[in-house]
Parts: structure tokens; sequence; C-alpha cells
């Protein structure tokens, strides 16, 4: 028998009721063979069959929201309305998928018709799709149990396209996991789909992680969490006979620049709406506003205070698992031990023993920045920011240029700000993935322009965004037919065009059939 | 003073006037701090500009092209007309990304409007764009001088969308690489780009590849030869502590089946075509038809014979370079050295002391290849090939399913061949990036539907395409602007649409206004 562990109640760390086995290497064997075996039947589903598949698993879920809304919140501690409103999230993920299948120019079908009589060579006939690249294997995320979990956005894209999943369950919600998964698969069978399209295993380890990936049936891996883990399971790929893509979101600093303008006229109104991003979810936001630069003076002066007020007023809650808060403790006992940074304000009351944070702000120099990067270049997951006053405003194109990849970054400005400051937004646009202005870098807008993602350490592959619609590019690959008779064409790449699919035809964007 | 290296007459393996010095670190530093540098001003130039710039390119080349040509002849001794078609081919490449550019809709920008006043939350503004990711480094592939070099898919492409190249000039043909580099940098100085916008090195260690692919500046590495060489690069760069991609293409075995109904309606035919293919440029192809598969049986005797016949007179041609021959020579010596394995046929009048290989045809039983994989999944770069003998129809499907990534899959079929071989052709699909029916391998068609790479050998990664209007896709990431000013937005963003390009708006596709 493996080894057996407890998931925990979030709040109080009670061991909840029942209990789960680390995977062994038979298990994720099984499960990886099993999806390998359903790739190609699952591949040769049709869209519609997928389509419907994505919209059970949202119709399961809906049907025991209750349920699942009551398991996550004793896992995570996230409560209401945060669980409803990420359950509607997740569900609308999946039918956005559902939606994306349907309408059927997500495959980016081209076709350059032949040329028989070319000189000084026939000019052969050319189509090209995207096509799954086989299994995929799934590390969802602590922070959304719903929205980068079992069903989550990495899931649902995958099987969207038609490549099989193998979800490692978070061991910080199991029996959420649990549930969930078992929703998905009732969903298959609904579907007339082999059981292999979806598996999932438990673990604690980095052995079972690190399994998973190794394994020779993998073709791609998803992951949301923090850079050691992400990096370490990027290195098992890199390192395999036969690599395979590793896309970890990694989360980051995601500074917020305060420019002169705003500052003067609505301090208390970006304190508000910052502190409010600062503290959503417990800072648990892979887009948490961690570090904010703004010129020294009187107008930062009256935001630290106006935005420390907040800070000091939010009530203690629990994070997500004693891990990550201990994390937290340590992270901004770091920070505390530089002697050159203030703690410009600490909401109170926390309690340890029940995993609470409090949240925190910081003020610094931005000489400070420089000298500590060691420390304060790294990302301390929860409530808890920097502000760096800075003497000049080169001093922030100076931040920009030396920072690491980010998966945001925010700029507060009024128009004549902006355009004084086009320098440090045009730099900021090299280093970060999203680019806001005016507003707040937590809260994705999932749409087809969503990108979440960016430079290295935000992601392991900028090319790619985890949320929003083109999150299935990571599981799909172009497949170029040549000559193919149009009866072995797959529907999309006929002639008649059938799905009345957007193509480019010999270089132009139709929905026109060909010839 | 860094060590100093000839280039050599490819068919005599005279020493050519003239030498080359391993680029010192120093060297390779400043072209990467000089790229880096220019990076920012590049990717604020106009599209216009870019074009402008490729077309140059283009252009000067042309206008020096009897030149280029008799100092590749040298260097690589790929003759005529082989060498005026590829420079035709590479300025043509130039010129398909400058009208990508014009045409505009390569950013795949997409718009997602406001909505203020949405319940529970106003939905902001979101629009997302292609960027590049800044400088790339380019390692040329010694096959291809023009098309596949400084002036090659690799670099033209990057070019085009923004990103600086550097490129690691290859050292078997380093006077054609020094000329086509003064090409670019003078287009560079003509459309009054900076210096640092293109530069190239030199080098025959792998520390100088090393250097530059470990360099921190660098954002993504192109490179198309060995499997040896490219997964050295990439391991290099998968241990940095910001890794990068590394797109290499490293060739493959490009298998071919003959179908019982195409064997024995036109077995000459099909000879006359293979044997073409795999004797074109010596053999020297990514794509060259390396493994034949067959039922055995009269058909396939004719078969071979008739192939047999055709390779035993090809020519004696000079390769590369003596090192592409001595791989040559060992590697059909291994095969040979497998008792199991016949010669079925081997040209004759080879002198090896200019450096000429013999095209080679093997057969065995297909139990052979299963036995002795270690040396028959391997590629042999150059005119050999081996027919694999099989017992039965589900022999060529027990092949597909273990082989490794290949660029391509050749069938040849007739209606009823196809339809038989379903299954065959549909595990084909999950291990190759080219499907070609009743063709060839070799012999690219550059256009917007080729993909040119495929699962792991045969590229790092197969999302990604070195050839055809795909090869941008590499050197750019989606960027994503949140409620960022019309007046801050790029051109292709805007409600108006100045450049009249295709966007996804609000989910779907438009060449509208927006509002």
């Amino acid at each position: 028998m493996s080894p057996a562990f407890q998931s925990h109640n979030a709040r109080t760390g009670e061991i909840l009721p029942g209990e789960f086995h680390e995977a062994t290497l038979q298990q994720v064997d099984a499960a990886l063979r099993a999806a390998a075996a359903a790739f190609r039947p699952f591949r040769s589903t049709s869209v519609e069959t997928r389509a419907l598949f994505l919209e059970r698993i949202a119709a399961g879920a809906e049907a025991v929201a209750e349920e699942l809304i009551e398991l996550a919140d004793q896992e995570t501690g996230l409560g209401r309305p945060r669980l409803p409103g990420e359950l509607v999230r997740a569900c609308n993920g999946a039918r956005m998928f559902a939606a994306m299948l349907r309408e059927g120019s997500w495959v980016d079908a081209r076709i350059d018709t032949a040329i028989p009589d070319r000189k000084p060579a026939p000019k052969p006939d050319i189509r090209l799709m995207h096509r799954p690249v086989g299994p995929v294997v799934v590390f969802g995320a602590s922070n959304f149990p719903f929205a980068i979990s079992v069903i989550g956005s990495d899931t649902v894209a995958a099987l969207a396209v038609g490549c099989p999943v193998v979800v490692k369950a978070h061991p910080a919600h199991p029996h959420t996991c649990e549930r969930l998964a078992s929703i998905v698969k009732a969903a298959a069978r609904e579907s007339g789909l082999p059981d292999g399209v979806f598996c999932m295993v438990h673990g604690r380890s980095h052995e079972v992680g690190s399994a998973l990936v190794a394994h020779p049936a993998a073709e791609a891996v998803a992951f949301t969490g923090s850079l050691r883990g992400g990096r370490a399971l990027f290195d098992v790929a890199a390192k395999r006979e036969r690599p395979i893509p590793v896309y970890a979101e990694m989360g980051s600093l995601n500074p917020v620049f305060l420019l002169p303008g705003a500052l003067s006229s609505r301090a208390e109104q970006i304190a508000e709406g910052f502190v409010a991003s600062l503290t959503l979810g417990t800072g648990q936001f892979c887009t948490n506003p961690a570090m904010v630069l703004a010129q020294g003076g009187a107008d930062l002066d009256f935001f630290l205070n106006e935005a420390g007020r907040r800070v000091a007023a939010v009530a203690p809650a629990s994070m997500l698992h004693r891990g990550i808060h201990q994390a937290y403790e340590q992270g901004i006992h770091r920070i505390q031990a530089l002697e050159e940074v203030l703690v410009t304000a600490k909401a109170s009351g926390a309690d340890p023993s029940r995993g609470q944070a409090s949240a925190i702000l910081f003020e610094a120099d931005s000489e400070i920045y420089f000298k500590h990067q060691d420390v304060l270049r790294e990302e301390v997951f929860g409530p808890s920011s920097v502000v760096l006053r800075c003497p000049e405003p080169a001093e922030m194109v100076r931040f920009a240029e030396s920072m690491d990849g980010s998966l945001s970054a925010t700029v507060h400005g009024t128009p004549a700000d902006l355009e004084e400051y086009r320098e440090l937004i045009d730099v900021l646009q090299t280093k970060v993935g999203r680019l806001v202005i005016n507003g707040y870098p937590t809260g994705l807008e999932v749409c087809p322009s969503l990108h979440h993602g960016g430079p290295y350490p935000a992601a392991t592959h900028s090319h790619f965004t985890s949320i929003g619609l083109g999150a299935y590019l990571r599981f799909v690959r172009p497949f170029c037919f040549q000559d193919v008779p149009e009866s072995m064409l797959p529907e999309e790449l006929q002639n008649s065009n059938p799905r009345g699919i957007w193509r480019m035809v010999n270089g132009v964007r139709t929905q026109a059939t060909v010839g």
C-alpha cells in the first residue's frame, strides 16, 4: 500500500474524513497507457461529440454546485461569493470551448491548391490544419479549485481538441478533485468515449509529478503554481530522451506604476482599488500586485496613508493551506528583515493556528530594491506588496528594464502622464504578457483577447496562454496534407467546406468553397 | 587572436583563400548586446520599413546572384540548377514575408470591447496581437546555403516581425555567409535601421554556439541540422536560469509506404520518382526518403530491381563537406555490418578523396528493423535508403506505431489501397508533420499551408514550422492590452482599423471598424 494522506479544513486545520493514496508508478503508467490507447479513437471523434462532452461536464458540475462549493470551501477556505463565481467561470470555460468547436475555425485551416502545369515543377495540393498532440498531463492550481483544476481551463482546452487528459489532483483539495473527476468520467461515459480520455491520480510527493512528466506517452504538460514546482517539471521534461513542452504558469510580481498626474488627482480612489486587488482571495492570485512604483513626495505619502489605512483594516482570513500560509509568513519575514524596508501597515487579528494571513504593505526607497534583489524580486504569494519610492522618473524605466518577466504590468496615469512615460510603457511591453491602464491586474476577463502568460518566469513559453480561448493552442500542432484525396481529408479541409468555417485559401481568408 | 579556420572547395577539398576566426566570448557578447539595444527601436518600426528592408535583402542578393552562386558552388558543390533555384527560393521567401507584413493580418488581432455596466463587474476592453520576442540566434544549415542560412527562412521571418538576428555562420560555407551578411547589413543601413538588427559571428567550435544560446539577451534560437547538434543547443537553453525556446529541425527517416495496388500497377514509375527524390542534391535533404516499407512478393522484387538499376546508375557527386561525407560512409558501413541487410544496389565510381558519395539501396526483412533499431532508426544523411520487406500489412502499422517523429511520411496507393490501409494512415498522422500521397517528400512547396516540422526528433517543438509562412510564429508572442487608450494602441488594434486587416472582434472575424 502506498503512503496515505488526508485533506484538511483550510480554516480550522482539522483533518477531513477519508484518505488518499500516493499514486504508485504502476498507477501512473496505467493512467498514461489508457490515455495513449484512447488517443486515436478520441482524436477521430466529431466536434459535436466533443462539444457535447464539454457541455455535459459543465451541466454535471452545475447539477451538484452546492455540494462542490461546500467541499471546496472546506478544503480551500475561499468562501462565497468567490467559489460560486469561480464555478460559473469554470462551466463557462467548458462551454466556450464547446462553442469554439462548433464554430470550427479554430483549426486554422489553410489550403493551397495544385497547379499541375506549373514550370519548372508542378505545384502540389497542400492543406493544413491543427490536430491534437496526444495525452496531456494537467497539474491544477491550489488557488482555483474549479477554474484551474480538474475541470479547469487546461483540462477542457485539451479535451476540446481531442487530447486525453491525465490530471494530477491537487493534494490541498483532493476531495473536491475526486468529486469533479467523477463528473468528468460520467460525462465521458454518457458521451460514449473510452475511459482513457480522462484519468486522475493523487499524490503529494514530487515523485508522482515527475513520473507523470517523464512517462513516454505524455505529449504535453500544463501546470499552474510556484516557480520552484513549475521549473522542476520543466527540467524533468527537458531531460527526457524525447523532450515534451511543459506549459507552466508560475506567477509574478505584477508591478503597478503610479504616475504623478494620477497620483495627485485620485490617490484615494487608486488606493481603494489597489488594496481590494491586493487582498482579493487573501492575495492568492497569480496576478496579485506585489510591487508598486511611484515618485516620492507628498502625493505618494498620501497614497501610502490611504492604502495603509485600508490594509490595516483587512479582516484576517485563512489561506488555502498551511504550507502556503507558512511560505507567506517566511516571505514577509525575509522582507521585514531588510532594515531599509519599513512596514507601512499590517492587518491585525490574524490567528496563525488557523492559517490566517495578515495583509501587509511595505515601503522602501527604490535603491533598496536594486540592493536586495535576491529578496525583493521573489514573489511572496499572499496579500503582501512593496511600494518603491523612486527619486526620478528614469528610475521606473530602470526597474522595468531590469525586472523579470511578469504576467502583467499596471500603469495609473492621466493622458498627459501616459504620453510623458511612453518609454516606460514601451519597456514594460517587452517584459510582460498584459498591460493594464488605470485598472487592476486581478480579475481575468476570459475571452479570445486574453493572454495569461508572459516572458519567463511568468510562463515557461511566452507564446502560449493558460487562460482564455487561446489556451487550446498548447495542445495542437499543425498537420500538413500533400496531395491527399478529398475523401481522406478531414471535413475542415474538403473543397466543399461542409462546416462553413473560415479558411485561408491560396492566401485569402474566406468561408467559401474551393474550386 | 582566436583560432582560425579555412573553407574548402567541396569537390576538390582544396583550401579556399582567406581565413575566419572563431568568435571570442567578447564578440558573442557584443553581437547580442547590439541586438538587445536594437530591439526596442526595431520593434517600433513600421511594417513598411521592415517590408522594404526584406525586399532590399532580396534585391541585394539578386544583384550579385552570379557571384553568390559561384561562391556557394565552390563551398557546397551543389551546382546548377540547384543553387540558382535555391537563391530564387530564398529571395521569394523574403518577399513573402514583406507581403505578409503589408497585408497585416499576421498579427492575429483580437478585440473584445468593454461593457462598463455589466453585472456583477464591468467588462474591461481587452485587445491582443502578436509582438516580437526579442533577439533571435540563427544557426543555418549546411545543405541550404541560401534558403536556410544567412538570408534564409529563419532570418527573414525573425526580421519581418521585428526581432534582431544574430547569425552563426555555417563553418562549411563561411565565404557565402560573409557575402550574404554584407547584403543584409547594406539593406539595414539603407533602411535606416540600427546596426544591431543583424550581426554574424563565425565559429566551428561548440563553444561559440553554446555561448550564443546561453547569452542572457537571446530570446529564441532557430537551428536546422543534426539531431546531435540541435539537442546540444536545446540542452544549453533548457539549463539557463531563464530558459528560452530552441526551435531545432533535426531531420528524420521520412518513411515511404508502397501499398499493394500501387506497387502492382506502377512500380517502375514509383521507382523512378523515388530514386530521383533519394538522390536529389546527393541525398542531402532533411526530407530524404531513408526508409521504404512494402509487402514482400514479386511486385516488390520488381520495384527493387527497377530502383536498384537506377541507384546503380547515379553519377557520383561530392557531398557538402568532408565531415558529412565521412558521416555518410560511417552510416552506411554500420548498416552494411548487419548481416541480415543486403545491398540491393550501389552506385560505382565515387572518389572518396573528392568527398563523393555512392548512392546505395539496402533491403531487409522488416523484423531486422525491429531487431536492430539502434542502427536502423538513425538517419544516415545522404543518398541511402533501406527497403523493409513486410510479411503482412499489420507490420507496416507496427512500424508506424513504433517509429520516431518524422518530418514526413509518404504513401503510394490506389484509392482501394488507401481505403484498406486507413489504420496505417491514421497512425502516421500521429507521428509526422506532413503526409504525402502518391508523391515524394523532397521538394518543399513554400506556402501558407506548408508545415516543415513534426514530433521530436523531427523538431524540438511540434507546434512550429521552420519553413513556410508560419515560420514567423516562433518569434512572436501574444500581447494583451487592457483598457489601453486608443491613442496608445498599435494601429492594428485601433477602432478605425486603419490597416484594414482581418481581426476577431467580440468573437467574430471581420475587417470592419469597431464601434
